[in-house]
């Protein structure tokens, strides 16, 4: 249940205030070249402190991979990595342990499994997103390979949608204590037509999943999405036409690059909502453990804004989504 | 690849316009009663000619258990069951063969594939959606015996949210040989706090993944969903409360029941966008099998808004989800 | 817990006396030419009364091809099918639902479910093999144009080698209303070098589950198995030497055809071991439902000897895997 | 395809002279108490230099959780671990670069994958097995709380049975460069009826897959195993009786504690084939990479016999199977 995937399957593990964030990345084909200044790069893309309203914890976020790689090359066996958590103040989290904090998941998950590790959020953090990051950088540098790349941008904060105003926007919250979400766009480009399974596995219903587990995502949609749904079927049409090249494409692309879950060779276009940071730095009423009413005024370090940190995050799960299903389409013909 | 869920499985196969569609529900608990003259109502709902703007094929999707059952009651083994197709006029999709019908399965199934049935669209058409229903329908069942209940209803059609405007819409639409989308809201209600997998298997990742792989879904929410990324944290913290039967629970609900991918016996609240009928009932310009330009105009029988009808498919996966993760949560202490 | 193989999976349903037993083959890839005579042919060799010792039980086994098939060809969607059950007595069991027969699922069945099927074993009856004879026959067809063949006999029967010892021993068992089981053993051949997955999925450690799996299976061993583990290593060292066509092979095969798990392209070699039929034609104490001695005299119809019904359940089981494996293979490089 | 089980799920990594060898063991229920000092004592039971005929390699094997506990409990959430590999002297295996080795994984492995890591027989090695015996051992230990227990012995070495004989063979061997394999016997004590699942998921059938996936092992069988194939049904036949205590267990157990792929409550008994140790300490011809006849002397360090050392990988591997049933089994009822 901490694993995801079919063929290439992602398993992760660890706390926020653990020793370590880890995981292990089955099914990489071998004899693939593997970059390692370029993942970690990639990787300190998600670290804080490098946008507006990103929190200043600053873990130095150093993969260790511990298998899977001979010469540089991947050996087709399982990549084992992790990154050690070396900067956790847990001290600055006694208070939560006595309440659980609002739009949180200490309630959840202390009814789930009657225990829970308060520092940090424990397994809860998006720290763990760290794990998804290191394996779907790997993904990128194969599908880079193959001609496929993942671009994401933030298209909204709030609801602000040009980037000064978006800016300002952060900054007015921070000084306020309050907080803000918003939308990240991603298109996938140079995928090749027949990615997908038709019925469970269509190809937007597996990358829903997988932008939907990302923390605090809350909606997604693909193509013309919510927007299409308010449209005459007349006024959607993605009409085909025969390119120069031969090959048959469509006019216009709002089914945004998949039809019937299926990939058509257009770009793979989608939208994900993230809510607000859930911790405001400001007082906030609570309960504590037996349901009486409490105060709670976080410190510690937390984002008044995920959005330009999630980027990563959402470009490593797409990239798990489409080379997973890049290898079970080999497996459609005998 | 047609399979769906991890403890409660569903399998599935058919296509339009052969012998049957079936499946098999697999991990349905021992001792469950079923009544199976509501399970033939419940898959009657989904059945064509029951609203405005329905298409009229009369099938009679009588549902045949063919297993998992005896004196009416589950023994936990696999439920395998057919619905016999009986009313299709596979003479009506001979033109189709010959060309890529926009905005349907037929380019990218045949890239997939290299071969595919074109009766019907195969098994890219929404039929198969029946056997979802059926075992859906079972999973109903069994979640009422716990006390939880799920409510479906369309709550716009085009850009109209008033029942009769829905509806006028719809006629107009279909006058003019034109389709129409619009969203469905879902609640599920009585569901106990602690269910769904932290990571990748959040709730709404699941719930997600099962209403995107229903045909022509183009968006998923849950909660407040993209209205909530444009509000400020402050905005739509669900504070807790202590009541008066001694449980926790929240004042409001923009989370929709679910925190940190893990219920907390809220309503679970959902919205479904989906995209107008693709097939319109003019004449459409496209390209044959070699992307040489053709016009096609389609007969056969076809809805202008599927919305209706889709409630209880909406119903049917949000079951199926629900029911394998009370089923989890079984096996998360000793 | 009903499904099987990973990228082909089957998963099965029914029960012995219920109206059918049937499956979904899934992942099987598209474009395969399927022989249906020779498919009805091959679950043939599994009905009863072809064989010394076989029982009298004349179901017709007629295979239903419900979906997956286009004009004789796979579609790469999911072969639902069954077998329906015409010929069932279910008066001859009643006498079993009020006691529990020794060696027999009955007991552990009503423990795990608290709930069974008690006409003809229910789903704990050897019938459910009937649809794995069906997938398997499928996917055999799939191997051999891909130059694979399985074979497979009875080597032994009760302590009895030569087939005319053999077939005496089980007349004069049934003679004195007694069973016997026996050994068989199956070769795999014409496979390609590196099929099998190193670690958890060894390719003999999948055919062990598979062969295991079938009712009745006590033991299997591949390559030279149990005996191997008598000798020394410089007995059993198996030197390569390369062959006139240029290959790599093996000078003998003590390892059957698996190295490491993975296949090394010499014929795959094992031995599965049979226990006898648990129902014997004669009267047997044992206890009723509530623990009570009682006496059992089983009536119905039973088999002596089910080693020589059992030979297609054991080449399809193998087929399973095999082609399963093959198509995991496509997905070791990029 | 290095994952291992359904709720209770262990991934491996790792390459015999890479950084590490570790995994994660997802799916362990919450709040169990695991005592580490225990846990490293029983994975020091599979290192080398404890038994006669075992290698001299002096790791020191020193098990590091990086997750999944909190003030000494499970927390539900995954555990990953790893084991150092601080003693490897890669320049022993040059030598094995250049050439394939007999009745090793070098020639399969480069065949599947194109590549492979030479350096110990990479992820090959038996080495891996360490990670099965750190997840093995916590869920012993949750078994044990559940009166659960696990004992095994090398019941034969060659064809040796008495202890004196099998020691002297060891040395025996030894002192000729040659190897021995062996028969491992195990008993699970304490199990609960009603474990396992019966088509697909036979318990045995499990068991079966765990033990033939320990690397060596040639066969398995489960209560009277081959012996019970050449006896008459009435010689093997296990009686039911009603003990003292009200319950109902067999007079006998030739069926090792499973009827029908489940538990009956009786101890399950089963038999582990492995064959001699593959690398001989004396020159051996073989082949180079294309194929060209060369010899080799392997020197390096390699145990004579791996039976002893096997014992805590068979029971780590029996505890992985009964655990992940026995939390199965909790989702049989509603």
């Amino acid at each position: 249940m901490n694993s995801f995937g079919k063929i290439l399957t992602l398993t992760t593990f660890g706390e926020s205030h653990g020793a370590a964030i880890g995981g292990v990345l089955d099914g990489m084909p071998a004899g693939v070249l593997i970059d390692l200044d370029a993942l970690q790069r990639f990787v300190e893309r998600r670290r804080s402190g490098q946008a507006v309203g990103s929190s200043a914890r600053d873990e130095e976020d150093r993969v260790e991979l511990l298998s899977g790689l001979y010469l540089g090359k991947t050996l087709g066996t399982p990549i084992g990595f992790l990154v050690r958590n070396t900067n956790a103040h847990s001290a600055d989290y006694d208070e939560i342990a006595q309440c659980y904090r609002p739009n949180h998941a200490d309630y959840t998950w202390q009814t789930k499994y009657g225990i829970r590790d308060p520092r940090g959020g424990g397994r809860a953090s998006a720290r763990e997103t760290v794990a998804r990051v290191v394996a779907g950088g790997i993904a990128i540098q194969a599908l880079n390979q193959l001609g496929i790349t993942i671009e994401s941008q933030v298209s909204q904060v709030g609801p602000y949608l040009p980037p000064d105003e978006m800016e300002r926007a952060i900054l007015k919250a921070a000084s306020e204590g309050d907080t803000l979400g918003g939308i990240i766009s991603c298109a996938i480009k140079g995928v090749p037509a027949g990615l997908g399974e038709p019925i469970f596995g269509k190809l937007h219903a597996q990358l829903a999943a997988a932008m939907m587990s990302i923390p605090s995502v809350h909606g997604f949609e693909y193509g013309d999405g919510f927007e299409m749904s308010t449209k005459r079927g007349s006024e959607v049409t993605d009409l085909f036409e025969k390119r120069d090249d031969g090959t048959i494409g469509t006019v216009t692309n709002h089914s945004g690059g998949i039809q019937g879950g299926i990939t058509n060779g257009e770009d793979i276009t989608m939208r994900i909502a993230f809510k607000p940071v859930p911790t405001l730095m400001r007082e906030v009423p609570t309960v504590d453990l037996e349901g009486k009413p409490t105060t709670l005024h976080s410190r510690g370090r937390h984002d008044v804004c995920v959005l330009s940190r999630a980027l990563p995050i959402v470009e490593a799960m797409a990239a798990l989504v489409i080379l997973d299903n890049y290898l079970i389409k080999k497996t459609n013909v005998l």
